[in-house]
């Protein structure tokens, strides 16, 4: 989902140029993926609401919640309950519905592990749907930070943890300043499709937009390095000058 | 667990007579019952304490909750964070842990279903560990009012509904109210060994105290019948007079 910009800025002053951001890339010590439509093609969300035959009704609400300006979490909530996914239709759907990979995405990921550098998928989806896709990155469960849907004993929908920093508007910059602060990276670099993901720079020390799947509008305007696929990035990691 | 009552009667005058009592009793058309020390003969929580290996602890902050006059809800979740049972503990512990039936109760609940009385399970415990109770006494499972465990995806612990009303002060007598209303009882009779059972009456027409696994001193003062078995119980509905 595509959240309006709340942070005051109307293009990319708050950016480093994009001379920086190649700069802070290439000798970066952490990288932050944004996962839905960056790290994998499509919507977790909207894949699993297609999965339980809520697509339309979920897809009003996304649109209506963007056009109302609505908080991140209430938004989230609010399309959860119309979904209410028990844990057995949890199970299923991702039985049914393996991550659709970005092309080299794992080359892209292999070449910053091979340098040393730590990944983490930073995501306002959710960790059940989120865990699949960083096992066949080979990218650690603890360096996932998403949402963490709740059910009850027998199974049934009960929610989501509303503590975790991902389900509020903000929560990608409040992961990222509390991952500076406990690991002390100073080169950390978001890569994202999402207005919420550019929102997160800073805390981040760069940011770089991807439209590999769709193009944001107002993120490649306002992006100060905005790439279609990620060879590109790749290459500049190992460019030699 | 056996709250202070907090409802300022300090004697069993806010109760109906023991006679009026045991008038409502064989005229009833529900009857709720206390799980934990009442329809079995032990306490859910402090068993599964026990299977956890976290039994004094548990112990020991009851104690202070009860000294403390410390709410049910908090107490409630003060414990359950010592415990923290996942999905799978939950589902090891009922394996094990077949519930131990407090003598004649099944009697009892099929002599007032014999009668058409409907029967309710109102506890302050855990949902998943009383359905096994209810389908040994053959109650449908949505006349169990309790608490409910909240699981993430990989069954870790993720907290318990605090919307329910069995998990605050007062709950009791909360589902009580809304029982009458909903169904239109009038001669509605709780059954149970703590304070909070006594609690419940009014709303409750009569409080049946029960003494056959533990007597709660306070309970058995201030109860205007106190029963130490079911038979006592049973024979009431039967006496012909
Ligand atoms: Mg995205
Ligand atoms: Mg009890």
């Amino acid at each position: 989902m595509n959240f309006i910009n709340n942070n005051g800025f109307s293009n990319g002053s708050h950016l480093p140029s994009r001379q920086e951001c190649v700069e802070i890339w290439r000798s970066a010590d952490a990288v932050c993926f944004d996962v839905d439509s960056t790290v994998i093609a499509d919507e977790g969300l909207d894949q699993l609401a297609c999965f339980c035959g809520k697509a339309e009704e979920v897809k009003k609400l996304t649109v209506q919640a963007m056009q109302g300006g609505m908080e991140f979490g209430d938004a989230l909530k609010s399309r959860l309950n119309l979904i209410r996914p028990s844990l057995e239709t949890v199970q299923r759907f991702i039985k049914a519905s393996p991550p659709k990979l970005t092309k080299d995405i794992e080359k892209l990921v292999a070449a910053l592990q091979a340098r040393d550098v730590d990944v983490y998928l930073v995501s306002g989806g959710f960790r059940s749907l989120i865990a699949p896709v960083a096992k066949l990155l080979n990218i650690p469960l603890e360096n996932i930070f998403a949402n963490r849907l709740k059910f009850f004993y027998d199974g049934e929908y009960a929610g989501f943890d509303e503590a975790q920093l991902t389900s509020r508007s903000g929560g990608k910059a409040e992961v990222i300043s509390w991952l500076k602060r406990r690991e002390g990276y100073s080169r950390l670099v978001m890569i994202g499709d999402g207005a919420t993901d550019m929102e997160a720079c800073p805390p981040a020390d760069a940011f770089i937009g991807f439209g590999g799947n769709i193009v944001r509008e107002s993120v490649r305007k306002e992006a100060t390095w905005f790439v279609y696929n990620f060879p590109t990035l790749i290459d500049e990691l190992h460019r030699e000058d």
